[in-house]
């Protein structure tokens, strides 16, 4: 008899990405054999919740088989009381799983951006630290398919456009360096795997804590969502994430190929060449542009460059456009000048 | 003293709308006094309801004064008892606002595609017909801000792209005929603008029916969504259409574009020119292949082209792949074949 479903589940997602870190990691038969890496390792970030914990039980299981060596880190983030003692707890089951080297890293979270996005920082932070300095081929996260759909739905309610709503990558960071083999998964089924598998997890009372956006959302806006529209909303918003982030990959390449054919020889932006370009195409030219005059990218809104396109649809003789960052954006004889004030 | 501010905004965003209607109408200066076209006719759809009863007011103030006849148009969709002398009721308002001709419209609904979407079918047959019968330069639709929010969320649903997130046009139907003046405009300001102009609205009990998917969205989806997120959300779930749309149109263009040149001479698709382009381009030359070749674009759903798109992106000596209207898809020596089958 196999294992459960829903360990054959978790295993055979870790066991694809396994796969493809291999094969980027093959020697070439150029190599002799006293060149050839040794067996590469590949960290899981752990928090000691249902999803990660999932996840190091199946790195530790199908690791070995395929010659690689299994680790582990936790990030203590400081934040609750405890949170030291947790993380020793972590530590110790990702060794009791079979996983080393395991460590810890004690982070400091700053306030910018508000506390998820200074928690998040934080945390990459110190996961691109490990992962240099134990030289590990890839670190794996435990986002499921539900954290997919919570992050379609808040980039959805910034209004910024399709980049925003393609949620987390499958594979992101220097080199490829995260990994996120549970993104097709549900947290039901890594739930279930720890169960069957009598693996104690932790809840992050953040999780359940109506003061953060995205708890608020998972625990009481996806819920209402799934009643008007039925069941198959998370998978929709996970499929609308990887659709959108296909179709902007694809416009921003086109944007960065046609960028030099409508600068005059001094580089300068023409506007009867950029007034011809889909609009689409175009307010990517433009936001590219006000972003390399300074303009943080974080602060440009769909409203600025709105403004700024009026400058090549609906010219009526407009002044100069103040944009974030203290640029500024003017039209002066046909050419659009964005320049810092 | 001016009009109250949402009459105020209500009758500028009807105005806009007019002012384009007028400049695609403006008769050139070549054409002498008796050749010019009598002074248009545009059309007001109204249900009755708050939204279409302010649009209504709206136009019935707006259009004399730039020479334009307004007219008004209900549809009768027989689905209530009772609604023959509603639809009445709507003729003999619409007639009070000073709007001529005023008609009413009886419809018969299908089934096709579930009552909701039967229903505008049918709805939009009689529009049409009534706007080519009287002549009109446009018919002007109700649809608020809110309406265009439910919408991008009924399309999240799917998951098919973000074509489906584009929701609903600003301008729309054959030469443009449809316009939604109260698109960036939100329900609240319609029902306002009704209230402090004194004029009776109809409430559809469908609106408040939880049978509706789109009322169960509306009445308990939106609320619990804006709870989680933020007030902010129907504004952003409106922008995210508009980009969208955009979007999806630049890369609708680039697909047609690029089309011709991944055919051979006997316009077969060849395989190693459709793996060099960016997947949203490929899938989208894929998807008007199928189409093309007799598969329904409605029963077309994302997954089905994925599957396409590994027989050129992870061709390892699949067969055939059924799509839906018989269409098959099939891969001989480096050529893609969709056909009827």
């Amino acid at each position: 008899m196999g294992p459960h479903p829903a360990v054959a589940a978790i295993r055979l997602a870790v066991r694809r990405v396994l796969h493809d870190i291999l094969s980027e990691h093959t020697p070439t038969t150029d190599q002799t054999a006293h060149e050839r890496p040794s067996s590469p390792l590949v960290l899981v970030a752990c928090s000691g919740g249902a999803d990660s914990m999932a996840l190091a039980s199946a790195l530790a299981f199908e690791a070995p088989k395929l010659g690689i060596r299994a680790g582990g880190i936790t990030v203590d983030h400081g934040l609750q009381p405890g949170s030291g003692m947790r993380a020793e707890e972590v530590v110790l089951r990702l060794r009791e799983l079979g996983l080393d080297p395991v460590e810890s890293a004690t982070v400091t979270v700053g306030r910018e951006g508000g506390p998820e996005a200074a928690a998040r920082d934080a945390r990459y932070a110190a996961l691109d630290a490990a992962a240099v300095r134990l030289d590990a081929a890839a670190v794996l996260l435990g986002h499921t398919r539900d954290d997919q759909a919570e992050t379609v739905l808040l980039g959805l309610a910034r209004g910024s456009g399709i980049r925003s709503l393609s949620g987390m990558a499958a594979v992101s960071g220097a080199g490829g360096r995260y990994r996120r083999p549970f993104l097709q998964l549900d947290r039901q089924t890594a739930r279930k795997a720890c169960m069957v598998q009598s693996l104690p997890v932790w809840d992050d009372p953040h999780n359940a804590d109506p003061a953060y956006t995205r708890s608020r959302l998972r625990h009481e806006g996806l819920p209402a969502l799934e009643k008007a529209l039925g069941k198959g909303v998370v998978e929709a918003l996970a499929r609308t994430a990887q659709l959108s982030r296909d179709d902007a990959d694809a416009l921003d390449a086109w944007a960065g190929q046609v960028e030099a054919s409508v600068r005059d020889a001094a580089g300068r932006l023409e506007c009867d060449k950029l007034y011809v370009l889909p609009p689409a195409v175009r307010r990517r030219i433009l936001r590219r542009a006000a972003i390399e005059a300074g303009a943080p990218a974080g602060s440009l809104f769909a409203r600025h460059i709105e403004e700024v396109d009026r400058l090549i649809t609906g010219w009526r003789g407009q002044g100069a456009i103040n944009l974030p960052g203290k640029v500024i954006a003017q039209r002066q004889g046909g050419r659009l000048v964005i320049r810092q004030g």
